[in-house]
């Protein structure tokens, strides 16, 4: 393994994080916050030890592979997330390391869960920061690298397809780093009109920041207590919808810019996805009608919480906990599926569910006719073997890890309910479970080893199991 | 599709159901008991229909091809169950028809769940029925005609292959009929055993006969409210090694039979088989420690309750229910895994899940290096690729299915942990769940919906899937 490079890229990537920090120290100047000085320290961290990292490791040859795209992409993200704590500890925000790196790694992750009980009593610099973190780890961290820093080798795809979700990651274009800048350009320009539009909402232009952050990452770390249900339905809705846009593949904005709009109606995930929130907001709008005051209230709620359950976005405008079984069970099940690949969402994704129902029928075909050639396709493409396998083993090392996080959590007195959907919810970077640990509540029931056992499932979750699995394994770093 | 062929199958079976319900009337007349009216009926019913359909659609030509052995599967297993279900309503045992279909079908696919409130009230020969569908389930109804009926071609090793459990079926010997009087002959010989030594523990010949067929199809149901907790630790102990007995590939036992030791000594699957349960059983034994007085009584109920979940067959001498997290977290875990494939145990079956991980380490290699050749091996030998994707494929539909039932059980208001232990634990084929449905209850708090859903999710699991969807699949049934 080309160690040299790996090490050079985890130290860049600490450089780029000095550099991001510098906005939430603005934001703590301009409120004139104490809490400046612990991003000033992190930033010296970060600082000293990128460029001790880069300079100790120049690298002879600049090529990577797979194994060197899974292993950056995994030290990457530890490195980054040990880092981004500091603050929070340093500030007194979170005074214990363990629950600082949880909450940091459910911020990178996108996942949204929280450990801090009392969260409107945070400065607006540690609050920034927090949401900041689901609008670096939405796209990317190593996306983002290979945006901003010149001279790239052309392999680094690899890094994209190790950072990025999906069963299948294709270039935009054929230089990995100028699709790199399209994602970026895309993220931040839906980020901003979102961002715009809840000013109209009357929120302040710090309010609008944090929570455009938390929906364009498919987050969900809010400012308040009781998440987004003391906005206006307006607010409300303008999340709703940017919920959803940030859960569509990327990809489609891109032909979507280059007016290939026939390349996006044909696009089978995109149909999909509408189509199961459509059912599943028409279902729980009936469902919970009774609870509200009225249709239009109780469709609102229903979109909201189906759109943030798809894109395991985790906000809440209601108590879902206190919602039919019905309801929950449709919950339950939007967890698992997420949202489109290429997007910022978690979960499975909808273009892994599609491949593996028509893996299915192919599989009805075969035993009917042993004989007969079935071939799966996806977007009129033919989708090879190779994928078909990766997708099957895909799923089921998903359920093998959650019900394994689950397992290890049983030693938490909470019951099946709050165990079972906090190794659900954090495997698939959602945020908030139930019972215990719904939408109005937090994680901090849990003791430092469940702890850092979740915060190691939203890592995994996040980055898709190989590249932190791949990273951990001893023969990864044996010498030949 | 061979129509004729099928109809007359499954008219066979019928007869040979009417035979098999000369048992239960003989303990009936013997026990002088009202019931045995029930049981003439119900004979009558069977070989009426029995002998109308063969002589409808006596066969021209007797070719069966792997469609014909799927859909005459799950119309023989629906059959036998809607006649089986008659002696329960005809003797007013179960009022409901509803309700016995779910006692019958619980009980031919050696699930065991129970909605009989008062077991203790039944009479003897409704019990002994009841346990005796265990027996006829566990090793199949198809197999046992195949054994007994003469003149069969040879392609009805399709009919064995779809109603035997697990990845691979072969034939212990070249003819499809000898392999089902083998099977069966081991069968029978383990369950006399079984009695002889529940006899020696002092239970009644009643009682060793009803227990060894709950053991011997991994089925679970029992004569007492309290299942096994009043019997002796001597018939607890033999009843937990039977349990462990039968969750064996019986293939094994034939080469023990031919004294080819070493064939069953590299059996990974067997090795695989005694490790889960040996670790699951001493860790649960000092979780469980502070609740029972000493050792070798926690051992005892740790080792029963181990063997009971993971051959899914749902006995209990303690309530689960009140062992901590991380023994709930175990048992839950070993109602997926199942027993070995070829047995009469339900669940994925331990050589799924070899073969699933095998498969996650190929991935990784091929992930490391793409251009390698990397193959699975399951004892010595190559697994194709059909195989591999079948079982991919497999374990995707095994896990949609448990949260599509689950997702249809939300409509009762009782909870996540009770509905969806009750999807696992019937499409399992276990018996007992958690909360409501726990190893001291029963499933009478569940609606006339759900109930059929949950039959439906017994059969649906038992017969692995793919021959009941054939069945219902109306191109199945399309004239070309």
């Amino acid at each position: 393994m080309n160690r040299r490079m790996v090490f050079f890229l985890v130290g860049q990537i600490l450089k780029a994080e000095a550099a991001l920090l510098a906005l939430p120290l603005i934001v703590s100047l301009l409120y004139k916050e104490s809490g400046y000085l612990s991003f000033l320290i992190t930033i010296g961290i970060a600082l000293v030890l990128g460029f001790g990292l880069t300079l100790i490791s120049r690298p002879k040859n600049k090529v990577i592979y797979a194994k060197e795209g899974f292993v950056v992409v995994a030290l990457a993200w530890l490195v980054m997330s040990a880092i981004g704590a500091l603050p929070f500890v340093i500030s007194g925000s979170i005074p214990s390391y363990v629950d600082a790196l949880f909450e940091t790694v459910s911020g990178f992750t996108t996942t949204g869960s929280s450990l801090i009980p009392d969260v409107e009593g945070l400065e607006h610099g540690i609050l920034f920061w927090r949401s900041f973190t689901h609008w670096i780890g939405g796209m990317g961290v190593l996306v983002f690298v290979l945006a901003v820093i010149p001279n790239f080798s052309d392999r680094s795809i690899h890094l994209i397809r190790a950072e990025m979700a999906g069963p299948i990651i294709g270039k935009l274009v054929p230089k990995a780093k100028q699709t790199a800048r399209i994602l970026y350009l895309i993220y931040i320009a839906l980020t901003v009109i979102e961002m715009i539009m809840l000013l109209f909402g009357g929120m302040t232009p710090f309010e609008s920041a944090v929570h455009a952050f938390g929906t364009a990452g498919t987050g969900g770390f809010g400012i308040k207590g009781d998440s987004i249900s003391g906005y206006s339905p307006y607010c409300q809705w303008v999340i709703t919808a940017f919920m959803l846009i940030f859960g569509i593949n990327f990809n489609l904005f891109y032909f979507i810019l280059l007016r290939k709009i026939q390349v996006v109606f044909k696009n089978g995930e995109l149909w999909a996805y509408f189509g199961v929130v459509a059912v599943c907001t028409g279902i729980i709008t009936f469902n919970i009608m009774p609870l509200f005051e009225g249709f239009s209230e109780a469709i609102r709620h229903a979109a909201f919480q189906v759109a943030s359950m798809i894109t395991t976005t985790g906000y809440a405008t209601a108590d879902f906990n206190q919602w039919p079984e019905l309801s929950k069970g449709i919950m339950f099940i939007l967890m698992f599926i997420g949202g489109c690949a290429g997007s910022t969402a978690g979960g499975l994704k909808l273009a892994r569910v599609i491949i593996l129902f028509k893996m299915i029928k192919k599989e009805f075909n075969r035993m009917l006719h042993p004989r007969s050639v079935n071939v799966v396709k996806l977007e009129g493409k033919q989708i090879d073997a190779p994928i078909l396998e990766t997708t099957g083993v895909y799923f089921a090392l998903y359920m093998i890890s959650i019900i394994l996080i689950f397992f290890v959590l049983s030693f938490e007195p909470f019951g099946f309910t709050t165990n079972f959907s906090a190794a659900v919810s954090c495997f698939n970077n959602i945020g908030p479970g139930f019972d215990k640990i719904g939408p109005m509540s937090n994680f901090s029931c849990y003791n430092d080893f469940s702890t850092i056992v979740l915060t190691f499932a939203m890592l995994l979750g996040r980055l898709e199991l190989f590249p932190v699995l791949i990273c951990f394994s001893p023969s990864t770093w044996a010498k030949k």
